[in-house]
């Protein structure tokens, strides 16, 4: 949008000159569909109107409409992350870019490929008013690669460039600017899709140092990040090597996609808190990084360290995003003769259907009761949410996203995206109530397009964190005036009304019985549902 | 926001230092205070925790929480217009910073004085992870004054130089990037409030060159902006001085702010779309800018020109933004000998009660027959409150303040804002449906807040601006797939419902009476209410 009301009375428009018959818009979509982006999270205005015009002669891109921007590019990182390729987003300007941002941040650091066409005003109209901004600077926030496309013969081209980008590996948020005059000129031709571009394989010097480390004596952990998380086969390589050497398996905090559940070895994730990180971590004197990162906290606090890799610890980097992970786990698996190895791992096992307090407990545990095989959970949660992983652990094979970025905002879009992504799966948003309020007006889209997306609110009333992390970070005071900045109540949020509002059927529950039942039933029907969980305080 | 959980088990933390006495946080907002700054519109995450408990020890400061970033910027730009002293935001790193930016252009364009408060991680924690991100570029995209401040001895200048930018004069927005250890870390002094900068006065030869212009015979425009339409006296200046030269008295598309009603003259607006300016400027000869842009159109069309300054117009500068535009007409009405003239003013006239179907134009005339004395209008309205202007014309005189920016989302933040800036002045938000659900969580911080709100929701089903931008770009086709993105209907949008879950209380209306009826009773209880008018279709 960024459109605006004229002030004052009619006018007879001049007809516009007849426009091309194949236009910069129609080569950027057909581009897009022959690269294998046939979904386009949008929330266009004036200037992309060509783009959306152009829909109509390219039926295989699949348009879907969001009410907001940061709507748009949350669906992105979970189309992508469940479906293995790239969405594009098409936002209006740099006001939209900049709705935007917060949860193309989170895709950045999910490494998700996204494909972000940000339209701008045409070449001929670059003043300093109204709508104009400089996007390119903006982009970059996000984005590596960024790039102005400044006539219609090279929107083809462009954005081949932009998918390749997109795709790396590692994935990446790619922002191709896209002038209305470029989209509206022509005539122009499509680019034939980029050549794959597989992850680059490891070195092998990297396997025998990592070989050489685990094989050693001295207390080893394994921490797998990126791809792996999401291959089984990796993960089952990581268990196996785990097994031989006794090295500790562990994960990142946040893995953008975790493949779990029964019979799936399942990686120790790195805890939020750094105390916590540095007791995972304590006495561990070798560490072989796989697609993940050094670990560092989330969060600087006074007196305590960032950097949660033990003194004298040595850190060998077996992958890096962008390379090869699962080979690389092949690879030092049948150099530690490993290969054969049966990784421990969870066992089928649910918790029984709960009863009494509704707490983030026992909403866990109804979640492990119930949670479909096959089901995607996309976790924003917050401290409510503590205990799913671990009631789900033995639930039937899933796949868990977390948010990556901390940009708060991310799942109610991210289940929008990965429901379309997945085809056909269920998709259970775990959503906190302070995150929820962020990008609300992604349930509209989730009814227009009848995803099938079970949205959990856990409604605790307060930015329950923030009532711990004011603590934490050693604040002062804590009194009235602050803790008032933490509440939700005063007024208290109604999701059921929201989500009714939205045109999303829910329910309210306040004992663990009733979320349960509301629960069983919103995933036994198809398309979207929201339950309200009112989480018992104190 | 932007904290996550942590994914396994509780911790002992080992207790913090003890926090200084008087750290950063404290200097920061008592430096403000001082200044004048006295609200902050916040949506603070952990590494704002000491911001937030540093207001339990300094009450001068209002902190009002938001549930988005774009809620906290749309409403420092609204209480900038109408207290006319800068309000504070609090946004939590580059994610919050992104989701305020659209509304922080819009302030921008209006150059609306916004201290932009932005935390960071501690200088310590300089790692490229989860929430980490390039904070100052994001910035430079809304603000020439960026600075971080990297230690808290330094805290007090930096925001007495951040309030200084923000006031200019012209008004922008100054982002000052805070650290978590700068906040935390002390002892800390605040710094005394920056002097007063008044507007700098125009040169003495721009006003001979502008009488000169208006004096030579040839047809001429005196077209007004920035402070003049905030300035009872400079509009009344101004309309004397076309009364007594002839010219042709226009405003703005967008005024930040501009005061009307009975008695007090009206500039006419320009026209949104560029061939209503053209034909407003035709003939025109000499056109006299004050505080005011040359006119270009708000965005490019296929063959139609972006700069609408007719050829061979003489353009004459008497005032830049930041110059003293009221002085310069009141030096310009001397000039001309018109200080004693008396400029045509409307009359004082209202519309009946409007009757039968609710479209824009009953809305606007129940508006019209209402709006009480001393009001504050923020219209965004788009192509449904067409009339409004019209129908208020006579009212009794109030405040209209229009999207400067073109970033859709600033209707309810703004009005938010203004209410509490405009110190118990009646403020009404003519909402247009789509651009509603951009910041729609606004309206839980009206309830809050219990701020003296009308939000009309202007509901016609549809981007209707949209509709009409489709076919006047010339894009070909307009199919379902393209109308599809831009139907808000399927669902169907309650916006009562939606205000019901925010704790706004609302009513819905289908005809002009009963919208008539609903909007007095709206404005007559105090506190925050939504009305929204199902506009008739067809």
């Amino acid at each position: 949008m960024g459109t605006d009301p004229p002030v004052a009375g009619s006018v007879d428009p001049t007809p516009p000159a007849a426009p091309p018959t194949t236009n910069g818009a129609h080569a950027l979509i057909r581009t897009l569909v022959a690269s294998g982006v046939q979904v386009c999270f949008a929330n266009p205005g004036t200037s992309e109107m060509h783009f959306v015009a152009a829909l109509d002669d390219v039926p295989e891109m699949r348009g879907v409409l969001t009410l907001f921007e940061g709507v748009a590019s949350g669906a992105a990182d979970g189309y992508a992350r469940l479906a293995g390729r790239p969405a594009a987003t098409l936002l209006h300007l740099g006001p939209g870019l900049g709705n935007a941002i917060a949860n193309l941040h989170n895709a950045r650091r999910a490494r998700s490929p996204v494909v972000n066409v940000v339209g701008d005003h045409a070449t001929t109209h670059r003043f300093d008013t109204f709508l104009a901004s400089d996007i390119p600077t903006l982009a970059r926030n996000v984005s590596r690669w960024v790039r102005t496309c400044e006539a219609p013969e090279r929107v083809g081209t462009d954005t081949a460039d932009a998918v390749a980008a997109a795709l790396g590996p590692p994935g990446e948020v790619a922002t191709l600017i896209l002038p209305a005059d470029v989209s509206w000129g022509g005539p122009a031709e499509p680019a034939p899709a980029p050549p794959p571009a597989p992850p680059r394989p490891v070195d092998p010097d990297a396997v025998t140092r990592a070989a050489a480390a685990l094989r050693d004596g001295t207390p080893a952990a394994l921490l797998v990040g990126g791809s792996v998380t999401a291959d089984l086969d990796a993960l089952r390589n990581a268990g196996r090597i785990a097994a031989a050497t006794g090295a500790k398996l562990l994960a990142e905090t946040f893995p953008a996609r975790l493949e779990r559940g029964a019979g799936i070895p399942a990686p120790e994730r790195l805890g939020y808190l750094g105390e916590f990180v540095l007791a995972q971590l304590a006495g561990i004197g070798r560490l072989v990084l796989v697609e993940a990162q050094r670990p560092v906290s989330f969060f600087a606090y006074p007196g305590r360290p960032s950097v949660l890799v033990p003194d004298g610890c040595e850190v060998v980097v077996l992958a890096t995003p962008g390379e090869d992970g699962p080979g690389a786990l092949g690879a030092l698996a049948a150099e530690l003769g490993a290969t054969t190895a049966s990784p421990p791992v969870p066992g089928a096992q649910r918790p029984d259907r709960p009863t009494g307090a509704l707490t983030g407990e026992t909403v866990a545990a109804a979640l492990g009761a119930l949670l479909p095989e096959d089901a995607v959970v996309v976790d924003e949660a917050a401290t409510a949410g503590l205990w799913a992983p671990g009631a789900t652990a033995g639930a039937p094979p899933h796949t868990w996203c977390s948010i990556t970025g901390g940009a708060i905002g991310y799942g109610i879009p991210a289940a929008l995206g990965a429901a379309i992504g997945a085809e056909g799966r269920p998709v259970i948003n775990l959503e906190a109530d302070g995150s929820a309020c962020y990008t609300i007006q992604a349930l509209w889209s989730c009814a227009r397009e009848g995803v099938d997306v079970t949205t959990v609110i856990l409604n605790n009333r307060s930015y329950a964190i923030l009532n711990m992390e004011l603590d934490r970070v050693g604040a002062a005071g804590g009194g009235p005036a602050a803790r008032r900045m933490l509440d939700l109540s005063h007024p208290d949020l109604d999701f059921t009304r929201l989500a009714a509002g939205f045109g999303v059927p829910a329910v309210r529950a306040t004992d663990a019985e009733g979320f349960t039942d509301a629960l069983e039933r919103a995933m036994r029907e198809p398309g979207p549902h929201l339950v309200e969980a009112v989480l018992a305080t104190g």
